[in-house]
């Protein structure tokens, strides 16, 4: 017998994004999300949702541009400060140390120092609630080198992504391989 | 200088999700997915994307409901398998030996052996491109009670969710609870 834990957004594992924008007046902005994930292979899309309140909010609409910078566990105190304050009031970019460069491939910052970021044109706007749903097309993946394994693709053992969980708020960071997708549960076909 | 890895789905971490659903003579489907995550928090959202070939979406369509199973370390080889087998030639309840119960909140059965399940009404549909996108909100979440932690929430490090790499296809287990959100972050505050 299952408890009942009610209505909430208790899901496992979600994302810690650093969503970049360009501001109105052309400075840089950083804010923190966990609401989001991938949405489409084709073309390759990911979705973010933000409270229309943020300034993120309206930099994404003006703008129609947005990168996405995955949290790591070196950058933690960063990333989590990009999420708890906020750019109406501060410069989140110089109280960090960290710079922000111009993307060449959309109109949105790159902070170069996250080891993996996403360069993603708006494609789509879909108002849920208190969220608003920013679909993005991913228009090019930007990469350290140390963070590439395997077929010169991202390694999560190097990247040390953050993993969230939502409501106690915690940070974790990634385990160890457990197995390979696609394969481990071939031992129930053709059981007969 | 960094890498450009190309227009591709390389986002970390994604979820695992097994979607419960139910066919049109009735029987239960479970099919797993990583494309999806948090959408909003009022009313409590969450976006799974799928494929129009699968018996999910059209299952989704008819029924207005589904629920999320959240994969784990323990059902691995199971949530594997309902990932890549298909309802369509095979019962994949049957074949795992899973056992599925009706909801008392939504019309979508529940896998009882996933100790989390979000039971989800559906809310909208975004056609995206080859995915679409369900938004489901959150009616209500059922969890077993030994993956329950502080303040009766859910204990990552107890439920062991599947930590999924896209391309590389890696399963990966969560790691060590590396900080508290809302918090590490303060020290770049009231700096001056």
């Amino acid at each position: 017998m299952k408890e009942s834990l009610g209505a909430n957004t208790l899901v496992y594992p979600t994302p810690v994004w650093v969503i970049g924008t360009y501001n109105d007046d052309g400075s840089a902005n950083a804010m923190t999300a966990a609401w989001g994930g991938i949405c489409c292979s084709k073309p390759p899309c990911l979705a973010v949702s933000l409270r229309e309140a943020t300034l993120s909010h309206g930099n994404i609409k003006r703008n129609g541009a947005f990168t996405v910078h995955i949290g790591t566990e070196k950058l933690i105190a960063e990333t989590d400060y990009f999420g708890i304050s906020t750019g109406r009031v501060t410069d989140k970019l110089a109280d960090t140390g960290l710079k922000a460069e111009k993307s060449d491939m959309v109109n949105a910052p790159l902070l170069n120092e996250f080891p993996l970021i996403l360069e993603c044109r708006l494609k789509q706007i879909v108002e849920i609630g208190l969220h608003t749903q920013f679909i993005g097309e991913i228009m090019d993946v930007k990469a350290d080198k140390d963070i590439l394994g395997e077929k010169d693709l991202p390694d999560v053992e190097l990247l040390r992504p953050l993993v969230f969980s939502p409501v106690l708020r915690h940070y974790h960071g990634i385990g160890e391989l457990v197995g390979q997708a696609f394969n481990i549960g071939k031992k129930f076909k053709n059981k007969d």
